[in-house]
């Protein structure tokens, strides 16, 4: 949401009790626009960070306008009574058809990074909650991605009461901004807006009530925007000592390290037929750059002839040329910028491709019970009190 | 450094040894031009992680080629007999003239990223070590703010034995690739590539020694590459149980905070003199754009007169018509992405500045002894086991 367009809609009753009841906010900018997350808070945010996504779709496809609103994942660390609680809120590529999804590859990607971002950062917190705007039917591939790895726990499937829209829907067909175009084959909407949560080894949360808002606006025409508001109340246990253990010492069950292999086999799957496509649309890119180029010459080519045969007639009108030039220079800029982007893409499809490679390494040697915490070509050493050259850095 | 480059190096001695003696390595990539971080191990990389930063330079500043290569800080996690380490390996923005250093909000920004990447995906690591070219000489504002905010201590300083070049020194002047100008006033060279370490409430970390390639290979006139390389060997020792402590219960010293608040004070002034310049440049391009449609009407109308005065001779010749209409398409062009640029940059430097803000001020509230973990607007509880709505999130 355009932090400015906000500010000027306090007059709007929900902006303003929502700014009256919250005394913390931050605002993570990430797009070109103006565009960006934030988090409201009562407590104190101790402390953010943000994390851009690599691959956000096409800045040609400037309709859809997900390249310029510049996708990202922000953090707020809170601090509750003594628990730190990390607060995460992301909103990923749109799927404009559910058939042709030509953004897939970029959202797995995206949901991959959000679920190392959230993995690698929330290793100190007591409490993680995310909020947002995933783009994914909870049975999606993302969906599967980002809860089997990060632990984290759907709010409408694990809540003890909930109010809202039919199966937790939150785009919805009756919401006048909403396409009914962009919901088939789902009728009365679809549910792609989620809040998700997981404790600790200190603390147990659950989720006792989750709304979604219903529509338009009490008393009004118009609903307060294209998807419905999710609210979620969790309760914070802490877990007594005998429950207590470090979060190292419990490993993952193994048939839950199999479905997160398949999981990412998928996962690598779709990267690589992204990869293919990108493939193949640089290639694109790059044989109507050298026609543009072959263009170019044959037009000098011509242009030279009367220079050559003293008197002779130019047969083209003079126009023409100018044009053809013209012609020639917009394809050689416009095809070299697309061949410098798929570049980027495919750099970054690759990069993540890599990275689940090695995950699934990994994952693969902890599921065959080998000691993951063994040095691979060294005899085993006693509990680490000194181990000399172990690690040598090298610029 | 180019991958593929290295790979095809490997007849080189240095490689060569380098390829048989590691088994594990993790390629990051984060550039237009292939180029990325490579960190190379003996023990299996567990998993791994890539940080862009958000601010690299201009990418019409061609000849200089950071935005291109794109800096990024790597993460790899190891599992050494139990223990986590988290690896580091990261490049920041060169710096191209001391006394007028236009890459300095840049840099100061990307130090500010790296500590925040460091300091929140390390919560849970036993020990922590950061290798990289970072471009800053050890008591520059990026240095300290890095160093004193994630507490990482310099191999360079703490090692008990060093043999290298004098003052640890890793941009020499006799190094054929270095330019003597890029080194003055430092005659014999500066030292700005660094391995940092720390343990953590588990481990103790001890450098033993450390040591620098001096200039060039042994027997061949060439040196391995335009820096020198650096290698550390670090000690682990496992902290006795009444040493160990959670990390949360050990508080900084208030001359540590107080530091760290000057510190991040001098950034902030640093980030809005890069925030002006943002500013002026964009105001440049804008005017600059403008004055280029202005160009484009006034020849509209010139064009436009003899359709008017029918019958009467167009004053100037028609081929500049043409060149002064695609000089005008140009400068519109040129304008209008520099435009957008700056307005990214902007957002950058305005987000980094924010995220300043809020930390000066939590630090600050931590300073002045307020119960940081207190809830602001809340009367004091007991100790959590229930916080009814106290986390609501709102989408």
């Amino acid at each position: 949401m355009d932090f400015n367009l906000f500010r000027g809609l306090t007059n709007n009753k929900l902006c303003f009790n929502l700014l009256l009841m919250l005394c913390f906010f931050v605002f993570l900018c990430s797009g070109v626009i103006g565009s960006g997350l934030a988090i409201f808070s009562k407590h104190r945010i101790q402390d953010t960070f943000l994390y851009r996504y690599s691959l956000n779709g096409y800045p040609y496809m400037a309709h859809h306008g997900d390249w310029f609103a510049g996708k990202a994942v922000g953090m707020a660390i809170l601090n509750l009574a003594g628990l730190t609680v990390n607060v995460y809120v992301t909103h990923l590529h749109a799927e404009y058809s559910r058939e042709t999804d030509s953004y897939l590859p970029h959202r797995v990607v995206q949901a991959w990074e959000l679920q190392q971002f959230i993995r690698h950062t929330s290793t100190g917190a007591d409490v993680v909650i995310m909020g947002g705007d995933l783009n994914m039917h909870p049975q999606d591939l993302g969906c599967r991605l980002l809860m089997s790895y990060t632990g984290l726990r759907d709010c409408y499937t694990e809540t003890a009461k909930f109010d809202g829209c039919e199966n937790g829907i939150t785009l919805i067909a009756d919401n006048l901004f909403v396409g009914k175009n962009e919901l088939i084959p789902f009728e009365k909407g679809i549910r792609i807006d989620y809040i998700l949560f997981k404790g600790s080894s200190k603390t147990n949360v659950y989720c006792d009530f989750m709304s979604t808002t219903k529509g338009s606006v009490p008393g009004h025409p118009l609903p307060y925007s294209d998807h419905e508001a999710l609210t979620a109340e969790l309760r914070l246990e802490s877990k007594i000592p005998a429950q207590t253990g470090s979060d190292k010492t419990q490993d993952t069950p193994t048939e839950k390290l199999a479905e997160l292999v398949d999981t990412l086999t998928e996962a690598r799957t779709e990267v690589k037929v992204g990869l293919h496509c990108a493939e193949r649309m640089r290639y694109t890119a790059a044989r109507t750059g050298v026609m543009g180029l072959a263009l170019l010459f044959l037009e000098l080519a011509i242009a030279a002839v009367p220079c050559f045969t003293l008197g002779a007639e130019q047969p083209f009108p003079r126009i023409s040329f100018y044009l053809l030039a013209a012609l020639c220079f917009v394809i050689l800029l416009t095809t070299s910028l697309l061949y410098i982007f798929y570049t980027m893409e495919l750099k970054s499809l690759q990069g993540a491709e890599d990275q689940m490679r090695l995950s699934v390494g990994s994952l693969q040697e902890k599921l065959r019970g080998f000691p993951v915490a063994q040095p691979h070509n060294a005899p085993q050493r006693s509990p680490v009190e000194k181990l000399p050259s172990a690690l040598d850095a090298e610029e």
